[in-house]
């Protein structure tokens, strides 16, 4: 049994999760956005990728939804006291990751190479790749300029009105061959959209070249699990954007976005109007996660949909 | 009143508190030893830099000698668990001081702002000067061939025998003008050469171009204070180093590894029968500094002596 997910980072990785204690040990490949990604004090980050990883190794911090569990904060106060840069919030041990992922992309590794390397120390048997080795960067034009995506989201807290949403490099980019070689595949059976933000987590990764008609021609099923609950965004700005950018704002919305590669939209129980008359195949299911049981559910409602019983 | 010292890391940074605590304010400007600055996981790291603004700013570990107090440890493990480099000691708080230092270098400050810029964030009114601006590295021959300096003093604990020292790009190193401007200003009452290993700490400074003659030339008493305490180092490898290089163990060598710029060598007491015969004017005082009182007794003995009535 082989399943692709593309994922973003906190609502894309509980999903992650469920698939990853669902399916079979290696049946799993997650993609994981890299638009997310910057360079802050010299290190690269890559957020959405630690979040799965931390997520997958059962690390992660429930409460806040990223960085680790049991992390100390001793860095960021020494930092501040000598007037460093302190708005992008950096855990002792989240820094070990990022000074390690740095050191080894100087030394001339590539971020998939280095991903690898880390799933493999946090004992994670699911692929996770990184969606391009090369700098893809989500920048948003707001009435302040455009604006880097973690200035926007971070500094800003998303409050900037956004006009347009840019992937910067993306279109010079190579997308992970390892993703296109997974949509080829004939072993595929599943694609799974994990409820993230359409625009500032899966877009990135449509927008590298051939990944968008790879995954319309993939003969496996590719499913969407809206991020909408109830009409509103479970977290996150992914309501407020598509208002701003003059989309209706719901569930429904969200589907059309991805019609011309979907063959499944899985929707919540509470948006059942809003997606009745939608021309795409719906599931109905409760993609609320809040418990570990919650995110097998889902997981499991998905797999039934595309007809894997698991 | 004006005072230069000059000093490594931990025994150095001893007297330099002392000398700090003693001395009017803004009265003291110490030279840092660059010598063991080195490039780990990606940062720029100043050890004795570090461990005088620690020292001085009272946030340095009492117990290690180098390092913060109150220090976490929580980036060491986990870059153990991603197969990070852990034979350097790094603490959550101490990192800070690296990444944001590394961050100035790179935004193109020199090292002397960058420390100033520290040493004002720790509220330390004292001066510290790196000795140079410039890239000097303490390189050790040993068995083993060529060894960096942490990686012969950390790594493998001072334990190769060392045949030979050299101090890479001193020679086309530029001396901090500010340690030359002190040398040769009409007020400066006193040079300190602190407690400090007269090869690895010492010696690099006096390997910048014009530094040795300027400490020549200078009106102010130039006092070096014995790292040697009855006949043995007090900390680190200095004895073994002074046998390596086929030099007698003991204060009088020491003194006479300076005999040039030398016009005063305070001994210990323990070390009397020593340096009876040496040839430069010798004071004898208490030079194991174990308690903070210790440190100040010792700096009024050193400055006593340099005839400052402090």
């Amino acid at each position: 049994m082989s399943v692709l997910a593309l994922s973003g980072g906190i609502g894309g990785a509980k999903l992650a999760l469920g698939l990853y204690r669902t399916l079979p040990p290696r049946a799993l490949t997650i993609v994981a956005n890299t638009g997310d990604d910057f360079e802050h004090l010299g290190l690269s980050v890559s957020l959405d990728i630690d979040t799965l990883l931390y997520t997958l190794a059962g690390i992660d911090n429930p409460e806040t939804g990223w960085g680790r569990k049991n992390e100390t904060w001793t860095f960021m106060a020494a930092l501040e006291a000598v007037g460093g840069e302190t708005w992008f919030k950096l855990g002792d041990g989240d820094l070990a990751t990022h000074i390690e992922r740095t050191r080894r992309l100087a030394g001339g590794e590539r971020l998939s190479q280095v991903t690898d390397h880390f799933r493999r120390c946090f004992g994670i048997s699911a692929e996770i790749l990184p969606m391009s080795d090369d700098r893809v960067r989500t920048r948003l034009q707001t009435a302040e300029g455009w604006l880097d995506f973690q200035e926007y989201f971070v500094r800003l807290r998303a409050e900037p009105i956004v006009r347009e949403i840019s992937y910067a490099g993306a279109s010079e980019a190579r997308a992970n061959p390892g993703l296109l070689a997974a949509l080829a595949d004939e072993s595929l059976e599943a694609v799974v959209i994990c409820p993230s933000n359409p625009f500032l987590s899966i877009d990135p990764m449509l927008s590298l070249p051939g990944v968008r008609a790879a995954l319309r021609a993939c003969r496996a099923p590719v499913i969407a699990v809206s991020p909408i609950v109830g009409g509103k965004a479970v977290k996150g700005p992914t309501g407020k954007i598509m208002g701003e950018l003059g989309l209706p704002i719901g569930a429904a919305a969200v589907a059309r976005h991805y019609e011309d590669i979907l063959d499944l939209f899985v929707a919540d129980e509470a948006d059942m109007d809003d997606v009745a008359e939608l021309g795409i195949p719906v599931k109905l299911a409760r993609t609320l996660m809040v418990t570990l049981e919650d995110r097998e559910a889902l997981a499991r409602a998905v797999l039934t949909a595309a007809d894997l019983g698991v």
